[in-house]
């Protein structure tokens, strides 16, 4: 197990004999994997989800931590410590991803891919000590590699590290440059003056960099949000083995596989408080879940925003001018299409689907044990993944290389009849109102309009100006006046 | 029980001492109910809603089919079998709703309304007699009311009851109407040239009459899919008793009540084929409830794409003009909002948000029966009102005042660029691409942009005809030509 | 508007007419609402919802506080300063619940409510002002009551403050009373030694106290996830007016209405630092709605793992004894069912989807506005009602007079099986396996079985007993040795 | 084109260059695929979900008959006619497969697919009449491939095709297999007495065979409405063209489409009759998704009732006994779990969730398109898939072996309280419910309590005998008596 340490693969074709507590299993001879998981690729054919990668490695951390602590503890010898050690070191940097070949849809708790874990670390490990794989092997699945856990303690404490590691560092910095991208717009065009839509009809003005700094605000506020539910997700079920009691595991083991854990991730990981609640629920990845939630339904509103934004070029309302990425129509030269923002909005309608998939899975609980457990880390690494590309496509793709068509933009609040509400405070309400309903009625400007109906054209001048209706946008971006 | 009848009415105030078998209880001398129901309303004093009228009224009608039947089979005396009759007639007809106060949030079964309907019935019927009421009065809730039934074959037969016809005489005709409504106008603006919009992008034109028939044929394929939804719900659970297997009730029952709620409703009702089915799920409300879904989805499209067109209406699509039903704004005078598509728009998200709570309420039943009863009448009833009240409001005061504004529908029609594809089979799709390009960068008309790449002025006037682009709209929505 | 002044009631019957921007219209005279409120009753007959009491008696506190921030800043006039604020306390004490008959199926901005109050308010304070009502009122609905508001940053205003009160003083006592209930429980048996399950199958044993230490940390920790989900809740958006600009407020007003806000109600509100995602988004309300949404997945879990444990009483678990509050049949003398638990999951089901509904109408903003207010407020508050008065009746009426079928519950320990866990360290995990598989198929017990195959029954009788296995419950739950 | 056609594979490696109307792009040279397919990888680098395999296949089809009809038509000569024709059936047959890389987060209208689609027949066609591919190929993506098709008419059409194949070839016979297999268990256990659960507590008596019939009478009924709801998938979108009108097809395209696609298929297929609604709606898929739920749903019940009915085996029900596929603990040795209802019950609950997703998709159509498609497409094959599989699974791996554990389905019943149900009609309800209360309390057995009740014990054991109490099972499951 020093520098010669054998390089990954058996050497052998063919297939070989697996033993567990049924029985004889023949496994094909190329992979490191035992009879357990030969027995799941044959009794669970559903479908073609891969139980993630993301899970198997963080689960390698599991294992690693675990021969650590048990090998310092004189549980096990050094030797086979080591060497479990450096396979499940293997494992965690997914140099044996194609190890874990099982369905998602398997056993509730994810034994399966346990075992799946314990038989490639066991038989990888033996080799590693120079021993045979299989029958004879030099390292047990279970009272080795699996000591003092269960999978009803580790999958979870795998799942927690799966979910962490995906936000941390991918789903998080993702959305979190697509909040700076949006700001640095909203910055750049703090000045321009727009018209203002509520309830999808012309309203007082802003300014377009106000209007993107509520986009880079949502999100911001949102991104904050799914950082703070992660926090329970860093107490780890580890320790409570196979009911919450923690049999077959010594005192302190959840604290020493915690700690460890948290140096080998850079994590603040904790063991968590209530081991029954932690293996009879999934109500911190349902939180984190609503986070990923959250942050959905902020970046589906900015998404939808700028496609109606951009609509036209003529018959549209046409504001922002988005990149061409590629050509719109197969029947129709020429067309422009939304398609990053329309790939956003269904990206995040997918997320909110899965997050309610995942709050049903957290409802499903019995007794000691939650049974929904491989439905909810596939669900919740996919909506991580998702989110997070899905903000990177839109902003390097889209949003860096939109622009404004400042003429548009200008024509809009000239023309708009909602600047009368500037004049409400100066002659009522009531009488703001006639004046609005007459130009739109005859087609007229406002200031037409109100000067018909006797206001003062000067004080019309000096009131209805959209610079000074859109108060102070940039002291509203934190932005030096 | 002749025409001397008794008026609805206990006479007396105070406390009336009733007893179940649990003992005695003290229930309020003016109402009819008993100690169930009075338990009931002590130990479920959740929220603030009731059981629907419409299932306590669906639910008279089976106590009254069932004494009719009972009845006419010697199992209750000629006289109790009329009393429980017209005690029950008036429950069915409503004008004993005040006697119904339980909470939905009870028994999953449904138990205590059920009871609450036997005990109205019990002391009615016995004052209809002649006799007291609690204690000592000359019916029993249970082996006189109740006969031949039980609470989980008669309260998903009330169920279903309920659900019939609150769609057939509300949801539907409302929808339907809605539906007619918006034809009329398709066939009214028929030849009326507008810009199509895909991608929310200018696209090659249609006539306002095909796009709004496309509204319609949504509704009207969603409403009969809604009433087709139905079939399965005119199965009916009575017969069953408590497990399925008809204890207690004698042969032929259920397809006897079957009978008599036909006559009585002029539904076409049979027994449930098999009971096991009937009462461990909800199935068929689940498929009812895909129907109510079905029409949300259609209606809510219809009603964001007639605000969107009603947008501005100076920075906005502003195709269409919206009847102004009252002031939009309590700051911005004159401002007129699509306030009756809102609504609609926020009924259907509620109507879709509680099918999905109906189907996982469907798949939590156990064993012998599905205890999630009144949480899904509480739904599925509500959506059906709530969908066909929007359609009706829309139908009203929107879409029979809406008007187009034909002037700017024209001025979109004439600005487009996606007119080009009518040349794309002359000049093929790339070069046709090319024009398009130019038009939109030098901001100049399609034509322009043709006759500078070399098309012929003749041809581009010969093909580029928006009267001819939008082929046939007459034949589409199967008018005369 | 002194020691005389005169009660609530207009004194008048028949018909008022009322006016606004759009003419007059005629309105109860024994009412206090104008013209809009009646507008809007006559175009939103849809369905039965009213928008909830809780949100008028909010918009009260908002209208109070504007009036007192206008009154001391000069902006009103002392007298209808008083008077104003006068009559919206009333309305914030839900005095003048009558007046707001509004269905929650209205604007999505919830304009015609805001102008509900906004009328009532100025009809009353006239009245307390010595003036008429409706034409000729001394007091006016926009230019006075609504002075330096709009809707759009009024209605959220209120939605969050009805909000943070109903989950501070209904939904959180009420489930952090349940949880300490459960706590309760688990300290009295702590040392009740029983059967864990995992898959629904046996497994190694846990105390009593320790299962029902799981139920209280999930509801202890959620409830804790409900309260920092109501930090962004205090961020309101009053200030930011139509567009988030704050035209037509003054500066510092926002920042006024929050602080006068706090002292009213204790709660530590703040002016939202981005106006436009304080009036385009819903995020906050869909952040906390998640909130409850946790705590009904923890209720859910439970909530049915009590009515598992009660099943039976001869054919089921039968653990637990639940309390008899009621006759559970119609038909089957003698039942006894767990209808409190079935009322909390029906509950629970009804929040998760109700949660649903609430990040569906996050997503649907537009623009400056999103324009699904009065569907998320009318959701939130029916949740968190539901959600608190679930847990109450959950605990009073079942869960403090559960009981232990100790018989039961240690005849269950002595048959498992899965004891065998702990001869695992022992002797491997294979052998352990096939003593288990042994006994199983022989139908004996595990010692016998483990003595068959070669376990020595002094070592047996040392390592197999259930009350070293559950580890050191006591401390699990903090409680002294 | 003859038999000397070339093999499938471009014989080059390198980059190739393509262009289309934005300019040019480097391909890899050993694919077929093209510049737009080439640019969509670049730009949509969100996630690993591929456009699934069906659709590309059944967009094969619509190619294929697309170029039948316009080469019978002399629309198309007949040399590339045929050459399209036989690409297009290589993609239809799936031998192109590697040639659709693209993500299904794409293009909200599937261009990018189509497109994909359109360039790989493209080249392969020229390759098959001797062509070089890219610049110069002899067929041009949009002119030919694409000829009187838009993706707005076509891929909708392909979405169709691949959900009712992969329905009727995959899911439905699945579905049908397993609720056969149930039904086969319920005739063979017809007469088994064992008792009823509801509310999960002991109620009357049922035979296994009754309650196995529920389940399968709830999936056949389930897999019948899933037929039925693949009707209005059979109308297809194709001669809508870009919006509706037909734009750039000749009359009768649609039909002509239908008719062939017909042939190749055996699908009843016909033409939308509303072009607007087919391109503006994804209702028929909605429709279908809920019929795909129903039967998720009901498999829901059917496994959840298993995996309970197997609890133990000797602290749970343990009426049921499942096949052993595997060891179901890493650490309790000899545990067997019911990991195939659990699988079944992940996959429900993925379907149903799924189904959500769908309707919300559904419901976000804009003017003449519903772009939310790759979204619909992705959820709706994926739960067709898993259902199909996931009801194979549990057929095959565990209904097909599970045994009944007779003995304790025997005690069940000997044990019941409910039996005093059928006293009820001889002694009334409020009796027999006094004697199952005394019998609950003393720890008695009915007959005891009933007893000293003074029921005359040859009335109990005439009347309580739990063979009759079923009724008439086997009339129930249709089998002559």
């Amino acid at each position: 197990m020093a520098s010669d340490q054998p390089p990954i693969g058996t050497g052998a074709t063919g297939a070989r004999e697996e033993r567990d507590a049924l029985g004889a299993v023949e496994v094909p001879a190329e992979h490191y994997w035992g009879a357990q998981t030969q027995r799941s690729l044959l009794h669970f054919d559903i479908g073609e989800d891969r139980m993630p990668a993301e899970l198997c490695r963080a689960y390698g951390l599991v294992k690693l931590a675990a021969a650590l602590v048990n090998g310092e503890a004189g549980r096990l010898a050094p030797e086979p410590a080591a060497a479990i050690a450096a396979a499940a070191k293997e494992v965690a940097d997914g140099d044996l991803d194609a190890e874990f070949p099982l369905r998602l849809w398997q056993s509730g708790s994810g034994t399966q891919t346990n075992m799946n874990v314990n038989e490639v670390i066991a038989n990888r490990a033996s080799q590693l000590l120079g021993g045979g794989l299989g029958t004879g092997r030099l390292v047990h699945p279970n009272d080795h590699v699996n000591l003092g856990q269960s999978t009803n303690d580790g999958f979870p404490t795998a799942m927690h590290l799966a979910v962490l590691l995906a936000v941390r560092d991918r789903t998080l910095p993702r959305v979190e440059a697509l909040a700076a991208a949006i700001r640095a717009k909203a910055e750049a065009w703090v000045d321009v003056v727009k018209i203002g839509r509520t309830h999808l009809q012309d309203a007082t003005p802003l300014t377009v960099g106000q209007e993107w700094s509520g986009w880079a605000a949502q999100l911001e506020a949102a991104a904050g949000r799914l950082r703070e539910a992660l926090a329970p997700v860093t107490e780890l079920a580890a320790g409570g083995t196979a009911v919450g009691t923690g049999i077959n595991a010594p005192d302190g083991f959840g604290e020493a596989l915690a700690d460890r854990l948290a140096d080998l991730t850079g994590l603040p990981l904790t063991t968590a408080p209530n081991k029954f609640a932690a293996l009879g629920s999934l109500d911190a990845l349902v939180a984190a879940s609503a986070g990923l939630r959250g942050v959905a339904v902020a970046l589906m509103k900015a998404a939808n925003d700028m496609r109606w934004l951009a609509s036209g070029p003529r018959a549209g309302l046409h504001e922002l001018r988005l990149p061409e990425n590629e050509p719109g129509s197969s029947i129709m030269p020429g067309k422009v299409n939304p398609t990053q923002q329309e790939a956003a909005v269904m990206v995040c309608l997918q997320v909110i689907g899965e997050d309610a998939i995942v709050a049903a899975a957290g409802s499903q609980g019995t007794f000691e044990l939650n049974t929904m457990r491989p439905l909810v880390i596939g669900n919740v690494l996919h909506s991580a993944r998702l989110l997070g590309d899905a903000a990177e496509s839109l902003r390097v793709h889209s949003v860096e290389g939109t622009e404004l068509d400042r003429e548009r933009i200008a024509a809009h609040v000239d023309r708009s009849l909602m600047l009368v509400t500037a004049l409400s405070p100066h002659v009522g309400y009531d009488r703001a109102a006639a004046i609005a309903h007459r130009a739109d009625h005859e087609g007229t400007t406002l200031r037409e309009a109100a000067l018909a109906l006797g206001v003062d054209p000067a004080d019309f001048d000096r009131v209805v100006d959209p610079a000074t209706m859109v108060g102070d946008p940039r002291r509203d971006l934190g932005l030096p006046g």
